[in-house]
């Protein structure tokens, strides 16, 4: 059964180039895409992009445009790269200071000939123009008058996959990885080359390909013979435009090197990476780098050695500075053995208080991946304080595409929402407007290197992502990182006209609404009010009130007869809200202006606390998990309307789901209130049925 | 490392027969071990006896008596069966009406000559009494003068392996099986003689190899090839007087004789079933009969066609009735897809309603298979009301000696005291004395067929048991089904000199107390009062108080912020109170006279309410868990004063597991506290920590 699943067609996502119905517009379509201008002989990544028009054209307009050097007719596409011609570089003009990822699409006259340029500062410019272009027809927008300009916000706009080599998926909710099966990287990766199609067309340009969490076997990838197997998979990615980095083991000088040490200080150490180093770019030569979990949930680090952060990264990265390569580390570090009894440690602390004093510090070609919360990707917390509070350092952000603590694939849960609000969020770093999206694209405090990454949500099932909503969460993490001021209604209208159509006003409505509303319905009927958890341990599906409340993860919520939270306050809690800037740390400090839906997380309140609603919080508790499983069921009724709408794989794949996630939702809300009522005592004010 | 660990010498347990150093006792054991009096050939049974009686002697006095068919020393000892000589027939006459497996000790003398009979009524009984004679002597009890005969209280005693072909055990914590390796059963089956030997050596005499989940994989154990590698183990098991059952799939006729039904009532499914148990009993003539887990927990039976447990019960019992074959099918049957919401449905109900209603409808060679409580293994729950409801059935009891819900065999938690209690239950099924013991022996209706089944606790361990102390439990469990009037305390002290020695008070003391007080101690730091579960799910260790509150098995403890338990009283409860007989029912039903352990299994009450004691329900909980916790440090620190009084291994075994047990009860009392003092907002009387 499961060969059978992996060697089906992979589903095309947003690339399903269905053919255009419209004839007004087929027909312009047709004029300006019987001739494609190229360079005689381009390069693979150039190739890529023609093969992608080819491709887009021959599937929505059937027809196949001719190749030339020169163009003969009255309308052509041009495809170039800065530095081909006349043409290109004048239409490029504008992009002079502009990163090499920028490019135009702009239509021109000349010598009587009309030509639609995609011209890129860089080939792999060119490829996003390419892609620009399919999705401006997908959509059905008219090629006559065009002239836009895109460059990136972001320099590195990364995927992490946390595949293991074993071929699971840590996190993965989608079937098992397309990268590895059985310990081996498969002799087919047909589905690595679709994936790098699909990323390749929103933007995305890095990819670190094993999980964080790399352990013995996974540790081998760094040295050959596996490298020659890595290096097909760079292959790959290097014609979409897309830099394969590693996650390794800080411990691999021992495991791989069979070195009694992994000190970052020990000379046969810093020799031994650097050897490693010398040999992968042998294999890879435009090797992105390492990404590094150190120290972090019981993997290896410098701490074993008496060393921090600083030495282990500035000693990976001076070894691969010689080649051009980045140090990606983590700075999800915290203590995981902690006692529920202890409440003066705080988790949510520890990431700023590990990394902040070691500002200014790091080597140029280091960069730290923050996590967007504190904590640990929960459907509601504040944004990291560690953001902006380091100047004189690289800083990233890492999102989850995947649904680990938002529905995992089952729920949906539109996650473009969530990126917006982190993006925008005020760190006050440099006054106001030090938004993390100024910081992370390295502008506000003028640095080279930033960016964004997230963990993938895609594994072999034939749709990708599981639930066939949640390939908006992929196709929303690209467009967003490459431009953050689109909107998340504007993306997910992309993404339902690529996916679904352009057509159907109603459809449309109907899934926009499902995803605009699907991130609130989640925390509606989940853990209120930023607190978090409250799920089953390990797995991280479905409720548990109290499933990590006595555990050693340091994530706890404190519900007793009379209230529920965590104080973080500097006035009587773990003094949290002290590591944000004003006015972030007053407003959060203060139950006067703390924002209701991070209550719970900064403040320890009675269930008669009134929010700034006037609602009192249990009474929320109450209101919002009906009002968020009666939605849920609303979701479900909203797709039966789409019978017929689309084809029959997707509309039963949504179905089945959304079935799920309205009975799953019920089971929330019963569970959570439940638990409330039972400890508060306090009563529904409408009386509705709690257990 | 665990080939290693599987092919060292495993412990010989109770059967170590150390050297005699009293030099009095010394010298009189070699007085009558010089010659031992056999038959001439034989059987392989009588065999295992002498080869028994041969090791034991020459182990413990560093001699080898002499074999022989006519004695010619002044002493010696004498194994025989009956009909084998008037001497034997004469010792045996007082037995004349007893179970086959009766046996008598004796010295007697004749022609001047001393002999220390040994006499069975059979074989088996035969071989009981070289057991007990070596039993006696590693005691240290004289042997000169003897007179002691012995009949089983039970005729079937039984163990069952919950093993799994794939080589795990499920709720086994003491390694991988000795029965299956990688789906195989293995060429060398050293550790299953060895098991055989323990096992019949406390009386038992029938073992079911396989778990009572019976998939895929483990159906085939009844047919050729498989079949006859069972045959191998039941060689083995012939051989020491044990009767091998297996546990069966009631799909079979599908999953191995691929017919379209297993419908206990179709034709060529009895004749599948009638053609299957031909095949067995040629390959294994004495087979025992099938174990039967049947439309419980998701396991296939007759309730998928229609039909009820007596169809398919008997239509096993048909097919190996010809053979003198049992089934013995399991009333382990109720709904575990419960919605937690719905308080009426009461699992503890399930086997009565289940059952009762079928009394004197299964064939003779049926059993029902009855676990002690109406739950499942708890620490502390009620007798099953269905003991003793049932007159015109064979009934039989099902103990659990692997420690599922007790610690594991990570804590101490010896059990036969509990066991006790459960024999000794007054069901006044047929008035005044009609205990449990008397139900499930057969006594009290008169009944052919009865006993006792266990779960073993036993793996591949080097001690099997994992926690060298739970090698009581399986010792214990052997002995106390032979003859339910031995004390805990005799049963543990027997255990204890014969395995750490018959000298040394003060270590016996030590570890008497420990044990004596072991069940108690779990009791005390875990789930309070009767009301069970409030463990992790799946794997069932350790403390989590809502762990199962919200889930689909019917195992509620409905903790609010008032109180506690489970009102399962006819007056306003679930009525399951009136399964049992008066006065039980009257006890159990008026919170006057239900007894305290019980409290909260039978009523939901009041954390302030007063128990007979005088204590609040909630000052009980705070000072239980805080005495058991302490009470575990006292089993370390006991434990440690032992250092140098028995070897390093099963020291240091002790010592690491008492040490977890110690922090694991105060996780467990912490836990436990703060979870009630959360709710409930009442303060320790005595003003201790809870967080």
């Amino acid at each position: 059964m499961e060969l059978e699943a992996n060697h089906r067609q992979a589903d095309p996502c947003w690339l399903r180039y269905a053919p255009v119905d419209h004839p007004e517009r087929l027909a312009q379509y047709r004029k300006w895409c019987k001739e494609l201008v190229t360079p005689a002989n381009p390069s693979p990544l150039l190739a890529s992009a023609i093969f992608e028009l080819h491709q887009g054209i021959e599937s929505m307009l059937h027809m196949k445009p001719q190749c030339v050097a020169v163009p003969a007719e009255a309308y052509s596409l041009c495809l170039g790269v800065k530095g081909q011609s006349a043409l290109i570089d004048e239409a490029l003009a504008p992009l002079a200071d502009a990163s090499e990822d920028s490019y135009v699409i702009r239509t021109i006259s000349q010598d009587g000939r009309k030509h639609l340029l995609m011209a890129g500062v860089s080939e792999r410019g060119a490829l996003c123009s390419a892609f620009h272009l399919l999705r401006l027809m997908q959509m059905g927008e008219s090629m006559e008058v065009i002239n836009m300009q895109e460059s990136p916000d972001n320099g590195l706009r990364m995927i992490n996959q946390w595949d293991k080599l074993d071929g699971s998926i840590e996190r993965g909710y989608a079937g098992g990885s397309i990268f590895y099966k059985n310990n081996e990287i498969p002799s087919h990766l047909t589905r690595v080359h679709e994936y790098a199609r699909l990323l390749a067309s929103t933007g995305i340009n890095a990819i670190a390909i094993n999980n964080v969490n790399v352990h013995e076997r996974e540790s081998w990838l760094i040295k050959l013979p596996m490298l020659s197997q890595v290096a097909r998979i760079a292959d790959i990615f290097r014609n979409y435009g897309i830099t394969v980095f590693l996650s390794v083991n800080f411990a691999s000088p021992i495991v791989v090197g069979h070195l009694p040490t992994a000190d970052p200080l020990d000379e046969d150490v810093i020799a031994w990476w650097k050897q490693t180093a010398a040999e992968i770019y042998e294999v890879v030569p435009d090797f992105g780098g390492f990404l590094v979990k150190a120290d972090s949930e019981s993997r290896p680090g410098p701490f074993t050695y008496g060393r921090n952060h600083v030495d282990g990264a500035n000693m990976l990265a001076e070894a691969l500075k010689p080649y051009g390569g980045l140090v990606i580390w983590r700075c999800f570090v915290y203590n995981c053995f902690q006692d529920w009894r202890d409440r003066t440690t705080d988790r949510a602390k520890a990431a700023y208080d590990h990394f902040k004093p070691l500002d200014g510090q790091f080597e140029d070609n280091v960069i730290l991946q923050i996590k967007n919360g504190p904590i640990d990707f929960q459907v509601q917390e504040p944004v990291s304080p560690l953001f902006g509070t380091m100047p004189a350092t690289n800083q990233m952000l890492e999102l989850q595409i995947t649904q680990e603590y938002t529905g995992q694939a089952r729920h949906v849960c539109y996650l473009v929402p969530q990126w917006k609000e982190i993006l925008a969020f005020d760190t006050y770093a440099q006054g106001e407007g030090s938004e993390v999206a100024k910081i992370v694209s390295g502008s506000l405090y003028g640095r080279k290197l930033g960016g964004v990454a997230a963990v993938s949500n895609i594994g072999d099932d034939r749709n990708w992502t599981g639930h066939i909503l949640a390939q908006a969460n992929l196709y929303g993490y690209g467009r967003l990182v490459w431009n953050c001021n689109l909107s998340a209604e504007q993306i997910a209208r992309e993404w339902i006209a690529l996916t679904f159509g352009s057509g159907s006003t109603q459809r449309t409505e109907v899934i926009l609404n499902l995803l605009m509303t699907s991130w609130l319905t989640y925390e509606q009927y989940t853990a209120p009010l930023g607190v978090g958890w409250m799920v089953n341990p390990h797995h991280h599906y479905g409720p548990n009130v109290d499933g990590y409340e006595y555990s050693r993860w340091g994530t706890y919520h404190f519900a007793d007869r009379d209230g529920i939270g965590v104080d973080r306050t500097v006035k009587s809690g773990t003094g949290y809200t002290a590591q944000y800037r004003e006015p972030n740390a007053s407003r959060y400090e203060s139950l006067e202006t703390c924002p209701d839906e991070l209550l719970l997380f900064f403040h320890h309140i009675p269930y008669t606390h009134r929010q700034h609603s006037g609602k009192t919080v249990i009474q929320h508790i109450y209101d919002t998990r009906f009002a968020g499983a009666e939605q849920a069921q609303q979701f479900l009724d909203a797709w039966l309307t789409l019978e017929g709408q689309m084809d029959e794989e997707a509309f039963e794949n949504g179905r089945s789901r959304l079935l799920e996630q309205a009975e799953h939702a019920r089971e929330w809300r019963d569970q959570i209130n439940t638990y409330f009522y039972r400890k508060s005592g306090i009563p529904d004010e409408q009386g509705r049925t709690i257990y």
